[in-house]
């Protein structure tokens, strides 16, 4: 038998050729399909980006009006689904609502190959399932789904039941956008390996939901909630900084294990922050703590070029319009649309995708 | 950046260093924890089995009786996830059904590290899952878990209402058994990658259920079921056999990526199949096709070896104990113990599992 080589982690191992996204970390360049995140972000909707991410260019206008009305279509979430989201727990993680939910979804269609209309059924009804268990939670009544309203619009006045802010809505569409693909990371890549089995998207869709929620992976922007508020006030980010950094501890939302200069997605969200600063007075503390910590990271820490990352823009914009609890399930929303892009790829080029591992137990005797 | 490397379908590459399972191809040994599958499947019960894969030794007297209690004390699913599985469309996949239904058990404790006590509370719950979906797919009475019955036992007892056959919980033992765990296939790659991101073990265990539900992972022994179903009598082995050579069809159940001798799991389930064939004359058509097949395989493909698999003697076994779609669902109640086992080993030996891809899509102009 050969023997395997060890690579943990699988750093640098690539298990795809892809024409979806590409990262460039040296450079802080993130692109879709041949377009650069920053431009996306600003001259495009969320429904452009699924049909760019899916069809590898943007809709013309007969397309997109397609893809809005496919999706406006399957918003309602059946009843069965409601009834099953009402059985579970009261006060069970909101990842683990959305994972079952989904995983209770009869999409039409053979279970492979994966198709957009299954790909659609999923992606419309995700924010459907939260903004249900929300209200079921609260103990609200339920807002169904308004078919006047894009994607981003309505998730927000699902959840609050009234049009929300033009703020509101560019920032949560930016972040959308930015959020919905990034390569090989740990959901994307558990989405592939499910899809290399010749399983059905629903399934696919799941698995990458339970990766997602590992604090390692979609995690982060809550801690940067924290720090935020932790700080609180304008007076209190020097101070605050000063003391965490000559603790020694980490200033979360700092630094990335890809890119090595200004992350692209958080450059895009502080676009956006800045945009609407004045709109949106929330949005200043984040600005202001991000000059301050780059200040004081490189007066501390001289050379290392340490900058904000996208967990830090995203708390920064989502604190102002989500509950804490909604920010990975949020990301969720917005990431279904990369995994079905790059389910749909594997399955075109499909291959089982089986590593190795190297036994170090004990022998028979 | 650097170039990554393009290791597709990561053949050959070792994601862990593991002190679970050894995999002999060339040999045709399979090994838990030091000890053969033969030797194993002959002397130990089932829960012996999890007991090691979950330790590392077999269980003293006590430990045993303790794992067992704590196993029948979790059988019982609690009334919302049966009313869940109520609510699901009728004539759902059973794999899907398992999977939603697994996802939605709250199991004990905090979400990280995964536990031995979270490992049962799935383990024991999943026949019950399978066994109450039944009764509710086929109208008849729910059977409750039986605490004086062992695990296999129970599983038999609660799909049939009645004492199972002596020759059925042992042949089912067996496949149990030895379908346990396998080193790294793509169902326990895809837990180990969920748990890498510390996501919690309910949240692995149902992205692995939706990785085996995938034809090209945990489907084969329904396909050589319908080969004997096709073959039907004694009398039609030869020339049924001899017409699909001759027409160059692949003989469903023959042939294994790793092994390139006799599986050691078919060696082993041949056995039971042997021990009861008297018991149970249904054992007796595998039998036949397999020598006939073996000899005719040999006669047109000299020098080939080609050997039944564990495809071929799972359906050759459970196909005289199950309907055809329990088939998968009931390997993933055997393989959620290696699941456990190996979710366990990823996360005490943590490292985020997130390879790279080549990019080889359009660039922005």
């Amino acid at each position: 038998m050969k023997v395997a080589e060890l690579r943990l982690g699988l750093e640098g191992v690539a298990v795809a050729e892809t024409n979806i996204t590409r990262i460039e970390g040296d450079e802080g360049r993130l692109i879709y399909r041949g377009e650069l995140i920053e431009e996306i972000v600003k001259h495009r909707t969320f429904e452009e980006v699924v049909y760019l991410l899916w069809n590898g260019e943007y809709p013309d206008d007969n397309s997109l009006k397609q893809l809005k009305k496919d999706l406006t279509a399957r918003r309602e979430i059946p009843d069965y689904i409601k009834d099953i989201i009402k059985k579970l727990p009261k006060n069970m993680n909101v990842m683990s609502v959305l994972r079952t939910a989904i995983s209770a979804i009869e999409v039409s269609g053979p279970a492979w190959p994966p198709t957009q209309t299954q790909a659609i059924e999923i992606l419309a009804k995700a924010p459907t399932i939260i903004a249900f268990y929300r209200s079921h939670q609260n103990g609200t009544p339920e807002i169904h789904p308004d078919a006047s309203l894009d994607h981003v619009e309505n998730y927000l006045y699902m959840l609050y039941g009234k049009k929300p802010e033009h703020s509101h809505i560019k920032a949560l569409e930016a972040y959308l956008i930015l959020s919905a693909d990034h390569d090989m990371n740990a959901s994307t890549f558990t989405a592939r390996v499910v899809t290399s089995t010749q399983s059905d998207i629903v399934s696919s869709v799941v698995a990458a939901i339970g990766a997602l929620k590992g604090p390692l992976h979609g995690g982060a922007p809550s801690e940067v909630d924290n720090m935020l508020d932790d700080i609180g006030s304008e007076e209190n980010v020097e101070p605050w900084l000063r003391k965490h950094i000559e603790n020694g501890e980490k200033i979360m939302g700092f630094g990335h294990r890809v890119y090595k200069t200004y992350d692209p997605r958080g450059a895009a969200l502080k676009e956006i922050v800045k945009q609407f600063s004045q709109e949106n007075k929330l949005f200043n503390l984040s600005l202001i703590v991000e000059k301050k910590a780059i200040e004081l990271l490189n007066e501390y820490k001289p050379g290392r070029k340490l900058y904000p990352n996208v967990e830090f823009w995203a708390a920064g914009v989502l604190r102002t319009i989500l509950p804490v609890e909604l920010y990975t399930p949020t990301f969720c929303v917005s990431r279904i649309a990369g995994w079905c892009a790059q389910i749909m790829e594997q399955a075109a080029h499909n291959r089982i995708i089986r590593p190795a591992s190297i036994y170090t137990g004990k022998m028979p005797k």
